[in-house]
């Protein structure tokens, strides 16, 4: 990925980042740069996963798939990182076969969504790092309890990707399935690089020796001066931003494909940098379709916000028709990808008109390897803010509370946080 | 809809609001309710979408979709405004047609959208008040050619909404299409109880007097006191709560059919609210899924945030399994439902443990009648904040530059936006 800055400088935007201090926050970015390299090399837990270009064998992947390679449809099981760089990979490249992700436990969603497809041509990829997430669980449960109603073999048509112990290991090690490791140090936020991110691209047939190879280039540029890093330019732009105001980060890409790749950022982004009172609020946009929703809001509303832009250089394109209505004929003369490219120009335009800061990264197409340097390239951003707000990147402490209240209301157990429950305070206002 | 504000209370949250201060704020309800009631007996701009239940003419709709009743699929071209309502609908409930939407003009995407549809048995509803909108026209012509290519009368099978006058309300005369009215004084974000949102529901074959029913309820329950009104204890609310630190509201159904619901809210309270640096951000998010993305962030970071929960007392449900698996037998006792409803209750809790403000907005169950409340509901919710903030939630002024530009750059006229664009600061970071 390349990267623009210049609409966040002070001189264009407010809030904006002068050139002095981002010369200054270069010195810690150097520094930043140093530790990173440091966990990298001893493969510490988080940093270990910007070392995934390297480690992934997507033969070992393309093994585990062989036997259901030939299959219409995978439903892959998962939440979270268990779900979400899969989704971003398959969704951004033109494949054939018929994704079903659950990644929610909605019971008439899920009726749905396996009525959707023909059991006995589907696969199954079921993935949870500990093997005891509760929605993963609960679906692998419904799904494999309907192809056995079905009369179909689910051993046959089932991947799992798990942590080295836990009841989806047992099962793989039962029923003999193949089973692929979620790499030891890499969050799952962390693991699109991974068979975690790469079993639903492998069955697509998509081509992971490109995603790697775009991973290790991005990798390759990381460097102790984010003027010669796009990963660290973002990540140290967002930083600074935010401490000038900018608490929320838009993330929008020009293109239908890269949809997920902004609900995966935002995972990245929320799960990672959102600690100690600190961390932007990712909100997932597209364009151009937001900029009927919420451009108003961004251009006119508070100064709390940085917009980043996602888009290729180059997509295939398709005529608009001439028309004999005088008033549009000048769409006639154009392409919808001339219309999305203008609309995209000008919206850049009109935020760093009325000082709002927003930043360009640019793709040169949506491709294999254009996505890994991407997906790499966000990750190592994420990293160095890590370091830079000093906080924790890799853990996510926050969610265990729910997690446990959750367990408790069903019966799994003694957890305090079930009896918190029941205390809620309500003010009610009924119709 | 029923709300309870009992975790946006000082006494629970930070920031959050108390009784004192809330009952200070019900006197400024009183006069806001007055100015809409004002506003909605003279039929003012704006004000007039909240007698859209009385007045719109579920017959007249049906009527015009009446040619094409038996089509397998529909597609919608609009945008904005101009398609969320309508798409919020029909995602909502079940219906066997298939529903395109074409709200983005991304020329591959397009393409695969109309591959998608037998466009024999296919209808068209094209959606723009001014009959000008650049994205939505484009399409159309887009569209119309694929439908002549393939030997189809689009003619046939097409409904105009439009404005009184235009080239999409020329086009609907010379070819003798069903032709429906944009509502006078009806901005598109408040149009989705109009033939704007309900042209597509009504192909579905969805209860349009059911809709209607829901959104008097709701418009009944209008009062002079937010603690007697659901809508205005809403609005009330997330004004109290913007005005003490918390710029972002995280929608959040327990519903996957709500999740276009989000996106729409998403418009609604973005463009309506978002203008003289004033305006909470809306993120749309979806339970239980971004649990395992967001809720880290919204649990532990800054305290900037209300989240708002949406969610239904009633649904179909499904058994989970039993398993053999010790550790997870808690989980086939139980449901997904039950899993659902569990991980939304621990959830809440969880963010008022922390001191973290959150709203719970109920619904009976989702069907034509309850939703028909929401979006009613929220609208009213909304016209209360912008008279609490005294902004004119009924414009959206700052989405004309980029429009500008964007007609400046495809040669569409001389407009100086456009050669704003071509003197972009750039502070480029390549690999």
């Amino acid at each position: 990925m390349d990267v623009d800055i210049g609409n966040a400088l002070a001189s264009v935007a407010s809030p904006g980042i002068s050139r002095e201090a981002l010369d200054r926050l270069d010195e810690r970015v150097g520094q930043a740069h140093e530790r990173i390299e440091t966990g990298r090399e001893n493969h510490e837990h988080g940093y270990a996963a910007l070392n995934l270009p390297e480690r992934t064998d997507p033969d070992e992947i393309r093994r585990a798939v062989d036997p259901v390679a030939d299959a219409e449809a995978l439903i892959t099981i998962g939440i979270g990182g268990s779900a979400l760089g899969a989704a971003t990979i398959v969704d951004a490249l033109e494949g054939d076969t018929e994704m079903v992700f659950l990644d929610n436990v909605d019971p008439e969603w899920v009726t749905s969504r396996l009525e959707s497809v023909p059991l006995a041509e589907t696969a199954i990829n079921v993935v949870s790092k500990s093997g005891t997430t509760a929605e993963t669980l609960a679906n692998f449960l419904v799904v494999r309890d309907a192809f056995e109603a079905a009369g179909v073999d689910w051993t046959e048509r089932t991947i799992v990707t798990t942590g080295e112990a836990g009841p989806l290991s047992d099962l793989a090690e039962r029923h003999d399935l193949p089973k692929l490791r979620v790499p030891d140090g890499v969050p799952g936020r962390f693991s699109a690089l991974s068979p975690v991110g790469m079993v639903a691209a492998a069955v697509a047939g998509h081509d992971l020796e490109a995603l790697l190879e775009g991973a290790r280039t991005e990798a390759e540029s990381l460097s102790g001066s984010l003027f010669e890093c796009p990963a660290y330019a973002y990540g140290a732009t967002t930083y600074a931003l935010d401490g000038r105001g900018a608490g929320i980060n838009a993330m929008i890409p020009y293109a239908e494909s890269l949809e997920t790749y902004a609900e995966w950022f935002a995972q990245l982004w929320a799960e990672s940098l959102g600690k100690d009172d600190l961390g932007q609020t990712p909100v997932r946009a597209l364009g151009v379709t937001d900029q009927h929703s919420q451009l108003q809001l961004y251009r006119a509303g508070p100064r709390d916000k940085l917009v980043t832009f996602v888009a290729p250089r180059e997509r295939s394109d398709r005529a608009i028709p001439d028309t004999e209505v005088e008033e549009l004929a000048y769409l006639g003369d154009s392409t919808l990808g001339e219309l999305l490219e203008a609309e995209f120009e000008a919206t850049e335009a009109s935020l760093a008109a009325a000082g709002r800061p927003n930043v360009r990264v640019e793709l040169e197409t949506v491709d294999e390897y254009e996505l890994g340097g991407l997906l790499y390239g966000m990750e190592a951003s994420c990293v160095l803010a890590g370091e830079l707000y000093s906080v924790n990147a890799f853990n996510q402490p926050a969610v265990e509370w729910a997690k446990n209240a959750t367990r408790g209301l069903l019966g799994g157990g003694e957890f305090a946080e079930a009896d918190a429950v029941a205390e809620k305070t309500t003010l009610r206002v009924e119709r």
